[in-house]
């Protein structure tokens, strides 16, 4: 039997195309994708979220990232396709491998709705200037694809204004008003998390995250939502009309758009090249969408509801705490069995719908790889020693979390506790930052890695990223971080965003320590000067004091954990059995230092 | 007798124009200007040294920013011109103001020599969308002007190689290497600084900047040097000659430019708009010119340059400082003689060649006005109580400095010297970072302004800016801020840049507090994460303890103040009299605390 790979590569031939790209994405730039569009994943094997693949008639590539090298070498073959280490130095981009060997009368072909506008825009300047053609309509993978699965079509439901905080008439008044400052007739959505938002809705057609498959047309007088009529029930149906939304078929976008003129709105980053294609003879306006920058900025209503959401997250996550510390050594535990108690731990929660992302529980040297899943191959036994670090999250009605703990199960090494003491500093600094009004997180951002570059020491990622609503656990444009590459900053950070503070250290081979808290930006005072911001924790999960040196923190650090912990204690211990009370009540000894 | 305005608008009538503009700036975008070129200044009578007079025929106004908003008031007859705060909320910029008034059939006019291409094109822009019409080729201020000072014509003298640190030779070549990854064939540079630097050669054409008027033109074959030919010795002439430079004369770049095809870099920012209208008929590649940033990394020789001028910069301001404070409330004083007494300490030192900038010498609330110059009029005795706070700097052969210190003449109140320990915390926690390669000093500014914003305090002016090397105070594309406007980032710190660090505190009628050192970029390690830096004082001048609470200070910021004052110590009491050395010695006194 002739692998996919192969019998893509003789279509290739059949059609003359000499090289073939099949993305990750699904039409709409998802971060957690369909299975019905895991076309990657069919052609090479490698199971990974991240990568792509480049076919060309006579062999194939597979970019990905550091998070997924040493499972991309396990899943692929490395007879049929070379992999691309992406970051490794010397190892070109995709766009950088086309840019040497594409030459002229290739044919590079793709399924435009695979990719987004901004890159499809790229390939196609690449194109013309090496005198090659870019054929963006095949759908090679997609077509012998046997047994594919079908499109997720789940039922839309009401995310009610009780937990959303503002009506839908209220989000599109919003939106036009900043149409017409850019002076736009229409504004195209495909961006999955900003239409949930818009029109107070949540679907399941893909994991982790409450969304469904749609696009949305708006003009200064309409609005048409595009989706799959069976996801309607009336309620939604009857929702949609009371707000004067005109509901079409999902499958109608292409020929809907082909009749539009004008000028027109569109993110380049969510609307794929395909249906861009079919927009661009008009005046075609780039920019963010509006509701980006708005879902970012938590109402009142929504506030109210995170804090809800963390009081039961942490009432969850300090329960398994105290169940993990008391049994280590003497209950039989594994990651992934620890990983199931802890879920089992949210599934009592009210409101909960789910983890927010999939859960990294590693032990030891598999918390070194930021992004390690366990698998039952890699699955191993705690005993009483080393550290365990578990990232995790969920979706409640009330909004979205995302917390890191890094567990002390036993014995660890100096070096370790030295370096969780400074993951620890680093979080605390961050957290404690008073700031004007203009500040963006890459301007913050040295007070959470400060901390570490003292000692030498990096981790080489963000250190928060913004979080959504009951939508996607990480969304833009609010973010912490330091490099600024092409010139793309994050947003100016104001009252309501809501961004982790999550600094690690990463020791290949040894071990993994991540502390991670969400923070929510509110007014701190005004005055002469402007309006000076702060944080306020959400997140409420006793920090594991066994893993803490004193002796490295200053006053001032010691007072911000103490504080910390007395927020913890003060919220979560109404709500926890006394034993775990007065486990709790221990964490507040550091004042006494 | 009719007032030059009055003069000015009547000339308008006569050639019906609707607008004239009337810059600071020369044809060089230069930050100190030839007495020649000062027309705003001969117009409005408004001496400050920015700012720009818009005139209508039947009314005019003055824009500048806060630093001059009392001298205008002072100086201009608000009968005839009304004066623009600029940065006040609802005063709107000149382009604004247009944007608003500017009509169809309108004339928008001025000199075009005296704007920069960026800002000429903005001008072109906006006319053309209100239907109105731009002429740039006017000179109606400098028509009128009777008794216009001749254009400075300074002899140019040669930077010698053991300052400069690399030959010319080997500069062109690096920037005819930057022309060709940028794909052009020529190269047009109109800054001052960046062809004094270019050339290793010096002038004296305006105050306080080592510079000479001219232009250069580089081809990968040829440079030609636009300069009046009287500036020019036989030595420079057979030097410039030796490195294969053709000279020209200056007059005649207007015609040399209209002569030119091809792609051509240039700085929107430095050339002209007059004599980018003469190139704009070719491929214009629009970017910083490369010089900018090459002279903005010092070399061995000219960091060797640094740390002797800073020595001798610091022998003067300490035996300043000692003077200063031995005989305040005994010896009658005031600022403009302490300011002369200074001056005179500098001039006893080898390679001085004048100040770097017009000396900020302010008695206690004259110092809340950042750019406070005491003149005549506003001179005060000093008596021995209260704040002074002098910010000066030298050009030396050697390199250029630029220093502030608040000295403490007598009592103080709490709260002054409370903010005075704010200040220094703030001034030695940035001067202590450790970072990557890749930060910007907007990623560290918070270092410096965090001490202040957790107090709720604020300073509306940057932490520091770069310092050029026998050249201009003030120079990029280095600095530390914290705001980001129009997505315009300053340059990545790498080894051998020069910023200064001077946070102030600064409240309106009572006094103001700064602290000012320069700091030199050097490499801290080379590890795994990559290549850390961090900064070394080039400043050596004690700060004045009697403005610190030294219980204010954490354990960190007693050992860098003590380290700090050990240098000063260790590097200035070989050159002190055995009286100031025994001073300068309790200033280590803090180690015991």
């Amino acid at each position: 039997m002739t692998t996919p790979l192969a019998r893509l590569q003789k279509s290739m031939i059949e059609k003359n195309l000499t090289y073939y790209l099949i993305p990750s994405e699904d039409p709409h730039q998802s971060e957690y994708v369909d299975d019905h569009y895991k076309c990657r994943q069919f052609i090479s094997g490698f199971t990974g979220s991240s990568g792509a693949v480049l076919a060309e008639q006579a062999e194939s590539r597979l970019w990905t990232d550091g998070r997924y090298f040493t499972q991309a070498e396990a899943q692929i073959d490395p007879e049929q396709m070379k992999l691309m280490k992406m970051g490794v130095s010397g190892v070109p981009t995709i766009l950088e491998y086309l840019t040497e060997h594409l030459s002229e009368g290739d044919v590079l072909s793709l399924n435009g709705r695979m990719i987004n506008t901004a890159y499809g825009r790229k390939l196609s300047r690449l194109a013309a200037s090496k005198k090659a053609v870019l054929e963006t309509d095949h759908t090679l993978a997609e077509d012998l694809w046997t047994g594919r699965p079908d499109a997720a079509a789940s039922p839309i439901f009401i995310h009610e204004d009780i937990y959303a905080g503002e009506s839908v008439p209220s989000k599109l008044k919003r939106i036009r008003s900043c149409m017409e400052t850019v002076s736009a007739r229409a504004h195209f959505i495909a961006s999955l998390p900003d239409i949930a938002w818009i029109f107070n809705l949540r679907g399941n057609d893909m994991p982790c995250t409450p969304l469904f498959y749609s696009y949305v047309w708006i003009t200064q007088e309409s609005c048409c939502l595009f989706v799959r009529e069976t996801c309607l029930s009336e309620e939604v149906r009857r929702r949609l009309e009371q707000d004067k939304i005109t509901i079409l078929p999902y499958e109608q976008i292409d020929s809907f758009l082909k009749k539009q003129e004008g000028s027109i709105l569109i993110d380049p980053d969510t609307v794929n090249y395909k249906l861009y294609l079919e927009l661009e003879k008009n005046q075609i306006i780039f920019g963010e969408n509006p509701s980006s920058g708005m879902k970012a900025v938590k109402n009142e209503t929504q506030i109210k509801g995170l804090k809800e959401c963390h009081l039961s997250d942490g009432i969850a996550m300090t329960r398994f705490m105290f169940w993990l510390k008391q049994n280590i050594g003497s209950v039989p535990m594994t990651e992934r069995s620890v990983q199931d108690r802890l879920e089992e731990e949210r599934r009592k929660l009210p409101l909960y719908q789910g983890p927010s992302f999939d859960t990294i529980c590693a032990y030891k040297d598999h918390a070194a790889m930021m992004h390690y899943s366990s698998t039952e191959e890699s699955d191993v036994c705690l005993e009483p020693e080393g550290m365990l670090l578990i990232d995790s999250g969920g979706q409640y009605l009330t909004g979205t979390t995302d917390v890191t703990r890094t567990f002390i199960l036993g014995d660890i090494s100096e070096e370790e506790r030295r370096n969780f003491t400074l993951v620890l500093k680093s979080m605390l600094s961050l957290s404690d930052a008073k700031f004007l009004l203009g500040c963006r997180g890459s301007s913050l951002d040295i007070l959470a890695r400060g901390p570490l570059w003292e000692e030498g020491i990096d981790y080489r990622c963000g250190t928060g990223h913004g979080v959504g609503h009951f939508l996607g656990v990480h969304e833009g444009p609010n973010a912490f971080r330091w490099q600024i590459r092409d010139n793309q900053l994050d947003a100016v950070l104001v009252p309501g965003m809501v961004t982790t503070d999550e600094p690690g250290v990463y020791i290949p081979g040894k071990y993994g320590i991540r502390t991670e808290n969400m923070l929510l930006c509110r007014k701190q005072r005004q005055n002469e000067y402007g309006s000076f911001l702060e944080f306020e924790h959400l997140t409420l999960v006793p920090i594991d004091m066994d893993g803490v040196d004193e002796a490295l923190l200053n006053d001032k650090e010691i007072r911000l954990l103490y504080a910390y912990h007395r927020l913890v204690f003060d919220s979560l211990s109404p709500h926890l059995t006394d034993e775990e009370a007065s486990w709790l009540y221990h964490f507040l000894k550091i004042q006494n230092s």
